[in-house]
């Protein structure tokens, strides 16, 4: 049986961190005999520069026929002045709602090496690690009508739609609650529903939903709430469930308690498991091609992409063991080094985990 | 000429607090002959429970006549069962609304006495002073059309919407290029002009408003940075300027970076300058009662009113300087008490605010 990884390597930083998770990957597929096959593709302002689309129909039939997709990053000043439609980021939201990419994981996790990367105070983030469970193809991101118009006044209105049905909502509550089921058995449900009705039916559904899960304790919070707990005390979280634009906000801001954004991975999965594979960070065009980019979020994207959709659970551990050794051995590339570590560069640090593997 | 002040102390620790405040008040009133005149009257939870209704007419109409607001706090479990149309909350908005106070100034600003306090460490946070500019009667909170609604296919499916006109934006613009020009110059706008066309125009015309002020420097950025920087950098900000919605989770967690959010005032402006001012923080229904609140986010809303609606400057300097008396003579209430401090309740902070005076 042969399987299908896509990678995209995208703009800035991205084809710079993705070589090294190819390396990775390959070392990966021989030593555990996965029978992985790669192919690459095009997205973002690369495929724009290339063939003037943003997701080129091209690109998009061998997302469908990827048994999984390990995507760069997107985006860059190069591309700012363009329309919304043109712009690289619809390359991105294409993918994920082609693909029905619905379940977005995003772990914020502390790693001890790099306790003193936070700007939190360590006793207020050690140990942290929570999972953020973002919808990703619904919400205010995909909702119509959307646009500018003129009101009958002469003036300039612009306008979005923030919607989700039922069903949107119930199939990301139980993407939701099987995750706390499997770690703390706590899940958190942020909404503003004391003035959004649209979540106020949100924080219903994840009530109902909650009677199929006796053993996973449901909270819920305002978003403004959310934002404020994450800054003074992140351990009081297990799970978080949120939709597209709140878990946009929060996962970034998550992740940046643990100080070392260049490290965490994210998953986005659709009902059979299918899954698109990126690096929380973005495509950091300021450091592009200058060999400072950790390439380890996107290694560590590559291990649970083959723990969600390639069923190697093995080899992820492998590469998870691996990337945990190159930090005890000091190694840092230039977004996380501090006193007494060695920077190196993202070629170094590929070297490193192959090392280590 | 007499101006009238409306007290509307609301729900849980809400009367505790403005009882402190009134009493300030009241000193300042006489000893700098400002010839204001009190009020009172109901809003939120306390309405609900008097009247039916969270904003009842009489409210509104003294809040007209009023030359300023004064507002403790809404909401709290009691309520949490009732229609979104029915709830406390909606006498705030309604508040907001009727009386159009568009431009919501919050603060956040870490008190040198309070340092310790702030979950983040000491050198993030030191001398941070941060201005929100939230606008605060339009964006998502008030879009039409909202509700839920059934789909051709039987699904329910809630939806609000996110809509600003021109006008909206430019005079939610103006006030934030005005604070940031009597500050340090520099204003970044907040959006998600990447993903939403509102926002996109929100950043076009931020920009065209620029020109008007060649000496404050404007900058962009997308709301999960904001949100990360936030965490990572804060004291990279002086005015931050940005939507409803936005500006509800991001003052939030600017606030939380204090440590103090009991120390922290906003007001609520309309284009007369009329006011109404109100502490960051909320009801705290599981402390009401106790006499363990901290008036002092109230009390420093009421500087703020003297200076903003009042035009009483100098009556909101001594008020402000009797605050940061107490808080060198070591008193605090039990949000921010700390090893080495006097732990007091409300009322014996209010006591030494006034003889601080
Ligand atoms: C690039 C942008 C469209 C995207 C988003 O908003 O979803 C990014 O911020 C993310 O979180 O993956
Ligand atoms: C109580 C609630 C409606 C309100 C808001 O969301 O604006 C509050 O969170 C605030 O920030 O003043």
């Amino acid at each position: 049986m042969t399987r299908t990884v896509l990678t995209l390597p995208g703009d800035g930083i991205g084809p710079e961190i993705i070589a090294e998770t190819e390396r990775v990957l390959e070392r990966i597929n021989e030593r555990f005999g996965l029978g992985l096959q790669f192919e690459q593709g095009q997205v973002g302002g690369a495929a724009i520069d290339a063939t003037g689309e943003p997701l080129p129909g091209e690109t998009m039939e061998k997302a469908q026929r990827a048994d999984a997709i390990l995507l760069g990053a997107v985006g860059g000043p190069k591309w700012d002045h363009l329309e919304m439609a043109q712009r690289p980021e619809k390359g991105l939201l294409g993918l994920r709602s082609g693909l029905e990419l619905f379940a977005n994981l995003r772990p914020a996790f502390l790693y001890p090496q790099l306790a003193s990367a936070s700007s939190l105070k360590p006793e207020v983030v050690s140990g942290l690690d929570i999972l953020i469970v973002r919808e990703l193809t619904g919400g205010i991101y995909f909702g119509q009508p959307r646009g500018v118009r003129e009101t009958d006044d002469g003036e300039r209105q612009g306008y979005n739609t923030y919607v989700y049905s039922e069903s949107e909502i119930r199939r990301i509550g139980r993407v939701a609650f099987e995750a706390a089921r499997q770690r703390n058995g706590r899940l958190c449900s942020i909404d503003k529903a004391n003035v959004l009705e649209v979540t106020r039916m949100w924080r219903d559904i994840m009530e109902e939903l909650s009677a199929d899960y006796p053993d996973v304790t449901l909270s819920h919070m305002y978003v403004d709430n959310a934002a404020m707990q994450l800054v003074r005390d992140p351990k009081q979280f297990d799970v978080i469930v949120t939709g597209n634009m709140f878990g946009d906000i929060l996962s970034d801001e998550a992740a940046m308690l643990t100080g070392s954004i260049g490290m965490l991975p994210s998953a986005a999965l659709n009902a059979e498991k299918q899954g698109m594979y990126e690096p929380c960070h973005g495509s950091a065009p300021d450091i592009a091609g200058q060999g400072a980019a950790n390439p380890l979020a996107t290694i560590l994207s590559a291990a649970m992409m083959l723990r969600y959709s390639l069923g190697a659970e093995k080899a992820a551990v492998a590469i998870e063991s691996a990337v945990s050794s190159v930090l005890d051995q000091g190694l840092r590339t230039a977004d996380i080094d501090s006193e007494g570590t060695q920077r190196v560069t993202t070629r170094e640090m590929g070297d490193a985990v192959l090392a280590a593997l």
